[in-house]
């Protein structure tokens, strides 16, 4: 049976016809406006109907950034979409006659890692992906864990440091505050100013603008000092993570995908050092592999058209 | 069917007859050396057979503080036994002709909980018992979390402090070194030296010795404030670190036991504080309940002789 999946983001909306092995064979993609809800409720339906027109599909799954109820149907909260309790899939089923599932984003793409990407082979996973945040998928003896009210693997918000930076989420020290796409930028602008001689190749790629994480990745690539130090930093506080999450779940792999991870082994060799430094019972226990994603930026659709089959 | 569940402890070996709906309708227990592993071994089938002389069981649960393998026969590793990869289920049967299963000591406590105590009503739950060090168990949709190498639910690793205190387990910053009985007793005596008059009634308590956890917890029913505030502060810890659970897990119940929590409602409170003041989302998102455990020292026991029979 062909799913269709449909990532719905603040800027876009993207969607594909995928078959069982993960496979996008139709994929399609449409501009939105993330502070009009209609606007992106008719944008979901349009990219559906578009996508029938020349496959036979027999559901729908729907990726949203934001919280969603267990059942599955309804999106209890959304950072950046005007959306608190919206029933999306009883609004969706008004002009599509297919069973529909609305699934977070992060699990979505963590499910896709699991079933086709880097996990394929394991039952025990965990995905970090650090994006603008942080966010997370766990998956359990072969299972997605949502928890008891769907809001499960907000990895983001880990409390790494009593009084730490504020969070988008209102408290303090999170880890979204120290290894997210976010933080690189904050870190690499805080270091232009505390040190602009060693950030000069920094200064010199943002130019007019100010510094991004792009610049960070792409300094650190060609050696620069300054940007590899914080790249490795970011990983190291994402291994330390890495190794609270493998006190709690003790999972066989832990998936480390999004934009800060774009620098590859440059930036998966910190994680594993901060790994390792905090992991307890080392030594007394098998240890998690650590490894970058393997999907790129079609997991979020494909993970939500697999988990619309069931 | 009946079942028999045995509690190895450091100094002592407790056992008890078990009745499906978690009765313990019979009872024994034996002094032990921690040191000598024949000695411990000798208890177990002593107990067992000690109980098998009046009541039929079908099956035994030995529950032991370490980690063990996923397979339930292992014993991996065991802070203050010599147990290394110790196949303690085989050598069992070369004396006890039943099936017999071996459990980690904060699992069984919290399969108890879920099954017969404050649990019951639950789907999605964590334990923390906060002894000598912080154990926890997780319940994922029903069923115990082992994760992919049976290390799972080692809450007390928890990083919590970036450079924090030295733990045990060779790292630094983890929960049991802020919400452990240790962390107590180590708490309240540097308070003695460092505010010796606020802290008269536990110098008191504490008369020719040194003071330790249970005279704070007496203090603070009695009202002293110096021992309110050290009980609020590893309270407050504990609930930082709920918080964090609730993050990655999303349970429905979040159960506190061990002696750290022998002051009840004064320490739960402060648990819900911290708790409340670092859960993210919050008023977007159902908040986990946080309760005392209902269930006291046979809470291993019980779930050991329980998780017997599956």
């Amino acid at each position: 049976m062909l799913t269709i999946g449909v990532d719905v983001g603040g800027t876009k909306i993207a969607a594909g016809v995928v078959d069982e092995e993960g496979r996008v064979l139709a994929h399609t993609r449409i501009d939105t406006d993330a502070e009009n809800s209609e606007m992106i409720v008719g944008g979901i339906v349009q990219v559906i109907t578009g996508l029938r027109q020349k496959h036979e599909v027999g559901a729908v799954g729907v990726v949203v950034p934001g919280m969603v109820a267990p059942s599955r149907d309804i999106v209890q909260f959304t950072p950046n979409i005007p959306w608190r309790n919206f029933p999306l899939a009883a609004r969706l089923a008004e002009y599509v006659d297919l069973p529909t599932v609305i699934e977070n984003d992060a699990n979505a793409a963590g499910w896709a890692e699991f079933r086709f990407g880097r996990g394929r082979d394991v039952s025990h996973m965990v995905l970090m992906t650090l994006g603008t945040g942080v966010g997370g998928a766990i998956v359990v003896d072969g299972h997605l864990l949502r928890g008891a009210f769907g809001a499960a693997g907000e990895i983001g918000h880990l409390k790494m440091v009593p009084h730490g930076h504020y969070c988008g989420c209102g408290h303090e020290g999170c880890l979204e505050r120290y290894a997210s796409g976010q933080a690189l930028t904050l870190a690499a602008r805080h270091r232009a100013v505390t040190d602009p001689v060693g950030s000069a190749r920094l200064m010199e790629l943002a130019g007019e603008g100010k510094i991004r994480g792009p610049h960070v990745t792409l300094a650190a690539e060609e050696g620069d000092p300054v940007a590899l130090e914080i790249l490795e930093e970011l990983g190291y506080w994402t291994g330390m993570a890495s190794a609270s999450l493998a006190a709690v779940l003790d999972p066989e792999l832990i998936v480390i995908g999004g934009g800060v991870a774009d620098s590859g082994h440059l930036f998966i060799d910190a994680v594993r050092d901060g790994f390792l430094d905090h992991l307890s019972a080392r030594g007394y226990r098998q240890e998690a592999r650590i490894e970058l994603a393997q999907l790129g930026n079609d997991a979020g659709l494909v993970g939500a058209a697999d988990l619309a089959r069931v």
